[in-house]
């Protein structure tokens, strides 16, 4: 493996696109090449997202020299909005067969043609040949893979969580998936519901039963959980900036009790540092993946309920530090290159 | 009704004292007589709680005065902790027997002994007398009554939008609550769960199956929804002051749709001001509640669940606005005296 | 006084407007008759401002029948842009003369064309007879005037403070002006400057040496301080929703103590309600006035400067608050009423 | 170099503790050999500040094994409160005279003893050798010393934009500062200033005249920018985690513009990577600095006055990372080194 792999990101000043400019900056074996933005084309990369002010000289280019940018590069990341990602990766695969392509849109998760056309209006023929990069549950699919369909993050911290759980049949569903989201995950455009004067000071769910992130959990659950069907599946906006904690309540099988529960879990991601299985009494907090790539996974069995508790950053393990761990992955790289170190814990915390 | 009935408040510096001494000192029929603090005996009202410096030149007094105090009042609000509380509301009636009594602690809420033993360490005698003041539900037993219990803010949040569902068989059981708060529902001390550096930017679960909230919920839900059995609760923490949002998951009966639960919600709620029962396609923003006695209510019917939402402000519907509105049902006042218009709508929106 | 005087709004549904329909409904001299929206017209005000909701049946008209509107009118707030809101005043002045007219814009502070001119692009008039609304500085001429132009938010904040002490010639200027505001003072349109990924966790300065309310704020200190001159004026925006704090620093006079400023600011405010001066060691907190239409004042005197503190909350005092103040003044109501009762205080505080 | 300096840490449950772990346990050339807690020893590290779960097996020592720890250490970090650091770092220097010790707290900070017996409570003897860690100033001297007093968070954050600016006589003083600061500034000890509920919505001054930064500023301006003389120094705690800035008022000399200040500015900061001095019309936002060990500087000339704004993380560059950055100094590494890749910026930003 080259020490740097020229790598590219399409739609770097979204939130997503930054986060990922953010770890691609210190990823050690990754050598930036070229970053797009429909909008500030021209610009220097730190005059734009001033942050990252002093942390590179990269200029954004315009996203009409697709041809070039995919023969230049190794890995191509792409964070343009559903509709348009699903098309570039299409363009991106003629360009250069060799790259390795990582789509972090929808676009292409869905693999039932009917299903994706539904929810995301087309769809990709490219999604047939996509792994979808849940890392932990499909590495082994997602090393030497070509193209790779990124998770959703609502998605992630429920299967995470439901996943071994499911299989080992300690519970079974249908699920019912309470998540709740810092705003970010909403995205950059400024919108009524994204304005500070509306989203301080409150909670409410949204897109109750209309979520894209349903199906893409029902498929999930249907393929590598034997557990078809339908889930309810409810997110909320909470007023922090990052974060999800999906709340999930399933029926217990006969016998089951938290210990099998959470021992399951931490036999299942034995090995696999960016799931955190905690220990029985404590529960998972955003606050502690916080501008981290781990999910905190915990567990209670009360009153016939298995509950299951699944935390993560929106931005990083549920979306651009799991699209990294999977640019590891397909690329033969220690699935932690660039993640563990750099992401720092954002929590503090009053201990004893 | 005489103009001026002589009002005292036990326990006054908390948070909940705080909002209910704000709202009696511009409710049209109240005095504000004595207010009770352990630790700031002696100085005035607006010195301790400076936001109310102005509105008033009572001074705090000691809590040892009870026997005058009970003598004093024509209405009695107890804000003390749990322990402490029952005791006093017991104290009080015997000083005074006349007077209303309106204990906001949960000592007496609890019916059946052996329960308050469990889950508040001591069964007291006098909440055999006392009423549960869920206002909208309960309020002709509150009507004339000289001790009222007064709901927990989870309970209200959850027992407003489940009990016409249950009652109509719109729906069963076990329900599932899954319920949002804001911070200032852990009170005023100084701990690491309510400290800046711990809330902000997390979102975290509490006391899962041990909350003493679920069997309040329980025992309301057998008695006045003919709905026995366990719920599943799950509280959770957001960062934000005021507010709770109540997501509630049940088993559709067959044929129940979003609009049959609207309408049995619209209906069993009609001419009380205080619950808002939303059009289809809205759902409860805890923002709309702010600083107001409104309990807004909404429904959704989707993959065979009735979701249903309860938001409120745990300090006003959920604590002090209902312990005022329950004093209005106890002496006959219009229920909304004092609430409707001073509580102001505090949130703000970005609107079409 | 009749007991219900008509008032109209126009531009409701912004934030001050929103917050001065939450007063008006409650108070007990007026009776809403008008509400405009540009976007909203033909809605019910509690559809669209839904916090609203069960507090009115008024249904929102759209901006064209100005004329119709002023002869309904007793009073008519004006919560319209800048730019447009001097205009819509003038012409209601033409419509009723008699009625009361409150602008809650910039346009009409300004009473040098010039100026007006350069900080507003356009000098009406109208402004000539428009008393500047400062109630407790100016209350005098607002009484039995036709037109009231209601000050900005940081120059209440920093004006009521300031008078009295460069009356007193307990220092002098150039006072420099540091102040700190809430996002609701930015306005309901969603832009980068207001969406929560963007303020939540920042604090910045903004428009240094070019803030519309510097001539405002020299103008009123020319005028009423005997203290011509430049200020130097820096507003900051900071991650809440409502509240201003502005720190001032003044060159002491010799002889200028603590106390001496104290005493004078106390003896200048003696009588009015709303401008609450701390006592010695404590200093003005935005929260303490949270929902109210109070102004809380604080100073210290230190290494040869007076430090001044005034902390309101933008959308009440700052705004919609002070305009009711205005009306009342302009009517001979008590200036209290309906803004002591209702506003509520909204600390929430952790005391001894 | 050798590639693993034994490093300790005594204190290492409180924020800035925490934070030095973080930026340690990534920092390339070094192994984290012991940190200490009253509270927590025999403890692992992950499981008192769980955010670091799954990052190290470190486990927490008790604070009595001082001698033991000097001697296993070629560096040691004391993020001991005031009053027991200084006294540690002296026992440290007399166990093993060699290693290098950095004080995070203010103990050695005030080198004239009665200032320190003043404002500390005593003068610790090893204060003398102590050099102020003041990176981009004092570089040099940091180089080679053995003992390092790190810099407050408040004066980092004034003094990096007054030096230059005060040492060319581009203005002159007394200085103005009026710092606003998120609330991690205050520590993790659960108190009212701290609570959650006292918190949100609320901007306040505090220590008015009284706060131990102001000597400390006072001492550094005359030392290094000659520049004797009292400032005013303000201090306010705003509702956001991590960030302060500083907004510093001086009279400016004759013919200054924003254009000098700016280039004198970035002339002294010249290839000193963490000082970012921000182009003409664009100002700090503490934002920008989350999670960074960067200190951002700007300027406005106007009516005047030079107003500067410093911006920076107050547990990063106001603590732990310019800890950090002084090892790296002392040690003769690049100061960069873990510290320039692994903070991540952690603003989301909304960009055109």
């Amino acid at each position: 493996m080259a020490s740097a792999l020229a790598v590219s990101v399409l739609g770097v000043t979204g939130y997503t696109g930054q986060v990922l400019a953010d770890i691609l900056l210190d990823h050690p074996n990754v050598r930036l090449v070229h970053a797009t933005s429909a909008s500030s084309g021209g610009k220097p990369l730190g005059a734009v997202l001033t942050a990252l002010r002093g942390r590179t000289e990269l200029v954004l280019e315009a996203p009409n020299g697709l041809e070039r940018l995919a023969r230049d590069s190794d890995v191509v990341f792409s964070c343009l909005p559903h509709g348009e990602s699903g098309k570039a990766v299409a363009a991106l695969r003629t360009f250069n067969p060799k790259a390795l392509l990582v789509d972090l849109s929808g676009d292409l998760r869905l693999k039932d043609p009917s299903l994706a056309a539904r929810w995301y209006g087309h769809a990709e023929p490219v999604a047939q040949e996509a792994v979808y990069g849940l890392s932990e549950v499909l590495g082994d699919e997602v090393a030497g893979a070509k193209v790779v369909s990124n998770p959703g993050c609502y998605p992630t911290s429920a299967l995470l969580p439901l996943i071994p759980v499911l299989k080992a049949r300690l519970a079974t569903g249908p699920a019912i998936i309470d998540s709740k989201s810092g705003v970010t995950g909403a995205g950059k455009q400024p919108t009524p519901f994204t304005h500070f004067g509306e989203v301080a000071e409150s909670v409410k769910a949204y897109k109750v039963g209309e979520h894209k992130h349903a199906p893409e959990i029902e498929q999930a659950l249907a393929r590598w959980a034997n557990a078809p069907g339908p889930v309810t599946f409810t997110p909320h906006l909470v007023p922090m900036l990052r974060g999800i904690l999906s709340t999930i309540y399933l029926d217990a099988a006969k016998g089951t009790t938290t210990e099998s529960v959470l021992e399951t879990l931490a036999s299942f991601y034995k090995g696999r540092r960016f799931v955190r299985v905690l220990p029985q009494g404590e529960l998972p907090d955003t606050k502690d993946t916080w501008g981290t790539n781990f999910c905190d996974v915990g567990a209670v069995v009360t009153g016939g309920k298995v509950v299951l508790f699944g935390a993560l950053d929106n931005l990083v393990k549920g979306a651009a530090g799991q699209a990294v761990q999977n640019m590891n992955l397909a690329l033969g790289l220690p699935e932690t290159t660039g993640l563990l170190a750099p992401p720092k814990s954002a929590r503090l915390q009053v201990a004893g």
